[in-house]
């Protein structure tokens, strides 16, 4: 009786205690430190770290993606590990290795697959979200057994995914409404070693950077009868003596209603292009070659970080007037940033500094300061909404 | 010591009931029973129905917003109720009956305030999202001491909220970065009788349809200084001896990329705009009066339901091509739909059959039917990412 009596008074503590730190998903996200493989569960509604999870892999080329219900959020390391982490209990839930060199992944609009890309065995795996077990693979063969690597991996709705292969020069669409059995479409001769690839945030173009030659590879997704063709003709490395720091990531172009924004190559400029043409509309001057150009998810800011040795700035464009508003300092090696969901503030990794800033994307002024060991990529979960991450 | 060990054991006893039943809540929503004046929460990744929360006031006008980490549903009924839903705990949080009689309401870009348009009295009350306590109160004053019914009430960016004065004939943008200290900018002449407004996904286009006359007034919020303009000049009841069966909502207008589609008032037709120029595109020949016209997140289809006495239909459109690829008969009485975040599948209201349709949106296959008594709005926890709602 006495231990019944106490069961139940302890149910109730307890209860309590579980009740109190229920946690909510919607404005959770994750800091990748790259050098020690470990990354941070961050709160951008109090600016807050969470919990630092650690073991997971050579983390020197990142990226994450989450689950439709966003509890749990999945890490493509640059080794082939693939890492689920349950945002609720702020610990791994399962890990896997994959493969021998990966570079990147996707989740399929229903939530339930995860596709990776790999360099080594080239093609892309494909798991379950809930077990990551296995449950489609494919060898990106050409050439009777020749396998490429596999670049530009993103989602598309119908349950498809896209991707390119570097050494082949093609585009696949893979349909995987039935993923016993994927279908496959290929566009050949797409052109030179496409080196990365976006989609539109609407999921109707595909485009792929060409590192091989000059100019983008567009697929129109909504008629792919039209075949791949070649947009941007000069867009390239152009001047061979031009020293290029970094290449940039497609992924971290912006659309931002029909204009496009888009790093130049070794180019002290940011494009910008009308998609409804395809054609370039202005160059805007920035202070050095700008990697990341990223849209506030209203469209009315872009924010450009730049390579090194201008890698410690940042400037803001505002899109009414294409024109450049602020520039920012926020310390050595800014490596990569993730607005708010509705835009309000903006994350900034600043590897060098060892530290994350938060910043009011009106007046600029500095919100909070979060301390992180060798930040890079900044994830928030508002992006298990998004199509072609 | 015996309460101790069994404190312990009870401790890991509940821990591991309550750790099971963690819940994320980026695939909640809420689905309104506007007879009874409940609310089902529901599950879309499992296509379930989680709890019914009774007790909510006059819900015969009922709509939802989301708290910024989607912990929590606002529910703005009739009766000027605006509740609190907890979705981690499945029941009310707070209430509390703010006015006399409402229409709607939103919730600020950095998710701290909720605003509510009154008719009676007229004007915006302003609340903490944390206490429900009021922050601020903004009469509807026009021409001395009169007060006007708002509508058309949506957050913009910058901690804004953007509203119509139906009797007053105006727009107001108030800036609310200073809660106790609101800043009120206000647009005269904008046309007669403004009854509802929307805001564009980007937060750019604040656009009021006019019950007195012809055409829409259109706010660019990002150009105040060119003052509110009409535009469509011939749109609205245009033939008095035309029946109306429904004033269309506006908040129910869809924007895919460049073109707008608006349900034509009394006419069987949905109206294709394009918001470059604002002209007229194209008349889609529908089969009853629209209502709700809403784009799948893709932008690629648009989904029309029907006012009585066609309103046992839905047609879909294909914006590739302008034209009707599909229609449905969900059921008596269709009154609203919701797509999931990544737009792979649709919930649909059938009041009159006690039921929610869900549809595979690629191939129009059902997925699942729920019971839920004389449903009407169906709103996701992914609403809490989005401007102007």
């Amino acid at each position: 009786m006495f231990f019944k009596i106490s069961l139940i008074s302890a149910c109730l503590l307890c209860g309590t205690a579980v009740a109190e730190n229920l946690r909510a998903t919607g404005d959770l996200g994750v800091v990748i430190e790259r050098e020690q493989g470990s990354a941070l569960l961050v709160n951008s509604s109090h600016r807050t770290v969470l919990k630092r999870v650690e073991a997971l892999g050579d983390l020197s080329h990142a990226s994450v993606v989450f689950s439709r219900d966003q509890r749990y959020a999945f890490v493509f390391g640059r080794d082939g590990g693939l890492t689920k982490i349950d945002l609720l209990r702020d610990k791994i839930d399962k890990r896997i290795v994959q493969a021998g060199n990966s570079i990147g992944g996707a989740i399929s609009q229903d939530g339930s697959l995860i596709a990776v890309s790999n360099y080594t065995p080239g093609g892309v795996k494909v798991f379950s979200t809930e077990t990551l077990q296995q449950v489609a693979d494919i060898p990106a063969l050409y050439q009777g057994d020749k396998r490429s690597k596999v670049v530009g991996l993103v989602d598309a709705p119908g349950q498809r995914f896209v991707f390119s292969l570097f050494d082949a020069g093609e585009i696949w669409v893979v349909d995987l409404n039935d993923p016993q059995n994927p279908q496959i479409q290929k566009f050949q001769d797409i052109g030179k070693q496409p080196y990365d690839a976006l989609l539109s945030p609407d999921g109707r173009y595909y485009i792929a950077g060409l590192f091989g030659e000059n100019g983008l590879a567009l697929l129109d997704l909504w008629r792919p009868e039209l075949n791949v063709r070649r947009i941007l003709a000069d867009y390239g490395k152009q001047d061979d003596k031009l020293p290029v720091y970094k290449m940039p990531h497609l992924e971290g172009w912006a659309m931002a209603g029909d204009l496009m924004f888009v790093p130049a190559i070794g180019h002290h400029e940011v494009l910008v292009i009308d998609k409804r043409e395809w054609n370039l509309v202005k160059r805007i001057p920035v202070l050095g070659q700008p990697v990341f150009v990223m849209a506030r998810p209203d469209g009315r800011q872009i924010w450009v970080n730049f390579a090194f040795p201008d890698n410690q700035h940042l400037q803001i464009i505002d899109v009414k007037d294409l024109s450049i508003v602020q520039s920012l300092q926020p310390g050595k090696a800014v490596l990569h940033m993730e607005f708010t969901p509705r835009g309000e503030e903006v994350w900034v990794s600043v590897r060098d500094e060892d530290r994350v800033m938060v910043y009011d994307t009106d007046d600029f002024s500095v919100k909070a300061r979060l301390n992180a060991e060798k930040p890079s990529g900044i994830f928030f979960t508002s992006r298990a909404y998004k199509l072609g991450l």
